[in-house]
């Protein structure tokens, strides 16, 4: 299997985590975003957003869309699982995920800040916008699990919200979030970074990190 | 079963197509996005992020997120089934839906727009904004079907892809976006709209349509 990614995209780092939970490997293929690599015409021809991640099978199956290629990760790779059998808890697992990746992430992927950047907006006010969007999604994360036991955000072992908190909270520093109002986020946090699946999937540690 | 929306929200209207091609019933409880109702203390107990839609069962369940409330009526209600039983199809159709859902959607939500007329912008930029977000979404929506054969973008009925295409196309008409470039999402709206599930749930059929 081959990878498309970048070292700091959060999606394409929900994607490693679940691949290395699944004792899966791949061939990491990074695309540098900042210099505009995902919209290389190659590129566009297997994943026409020219977002990363997408995933290449070795039998030509191209598939797009990080919590997409998450889910058929674990319909085709069932164990460990990352979503329970239960359809609530199914759900609300799902839309934890949602959460972070339909109304937090896009709102402040690059794609999003340079086209703030072209209407004149400041790096300041810039950055603040990707706070802003990063702390309406956390407090949102934090008040949905505020009476999960723990220590994952949804049981004793890691599950799909886990592959897209992690990430976003790297997303959250580096704009510079503070991070103290989500107390129940950050145990989740611990308890995942505890797992090599998670270490190793981490932006610092993949060939192509600056 | 209580469904909590907004007779514009493109999100609670994929949630109300999935309710009526299921065959269930439920109370609509709207929710006037432009005063702000979704940020009454007492909804904000049940949908932390303070959007729509939420769904409450009869029996105290409350779900969030239209994907994932989707997927649970699909895993609670089978017939007849949004996501067909091949993982890689299953992943073709979220992917597509997540293109929506998370890339375009939530770049041109109300709550987004409000931010860009905080920082100063003029209605004409905040308008083209958002038109640009469905233009990227529905090109990239274009191309993964163009080979598919349709009616619908995913066979010869409806899915989770269509339950999302048909409320984007509803909102990029508002927008001004020239659709004329994407004839295959047309021809399966045109497919979906001939179905009463489809036409019931469109937002001037509401109770709050204004």
């Amino acid at each position: 299997m081959k990878l498309h990614g970048y070292f700091r995209s959060s999606a394409s780092y929900r994607v490693r985590i679940a691949l290395n939970l699944k004792g899966l490997s791949a061939d990491h293929w990074p695309h540098h975003l900042r210099k505009g690599e995902q919209r290389d015409p190659a590129y566009l021809a297997i994943n026409p957003q020219g977002l990363v991640p997408t995933l290449q099978d070795d039998g030509g199956v191209i598939l797009t869309q990080s919590l997409a290629i998450i889910e058929w990760l674990d319909e085709t790779h069932p164990e460990p699982p990352l979503l329970p059998g239960d359809p609530l808890q199914r759900a609300k697992i799902r839309a934890f995920a949602q959460v972070i990746a339909c109304d937090t992430h896009p709102v402040q992927n690059l794609k999003v800040l340079a086209r703030l950047r072209e209407l004149g907006q400041g790096d300041a006010v810039v950055t603040e916008w990707a706070a802003w969007a990063n702390r309406e999604g956390l407090s949102a994360c934090e008040a949905l699990i505020a009476h999960e036991s723990g220590p994952f955000c949804y049981g004793a072992g890691p599950t799909l919200a886990d592959l897209c908190l992690v990430p976003q909270l790297a997303n959250a520093r580096r704009f510079g979030v503070d991070l103290a109002a989500y107390p129940r986020l950050l145990r989740s946090e611990a308890a995942a970074k505890e797992l090599k699946a998670f270490a190793d999937a981490a932006p610092e540690r993949q060939p192509d990190a600056e």
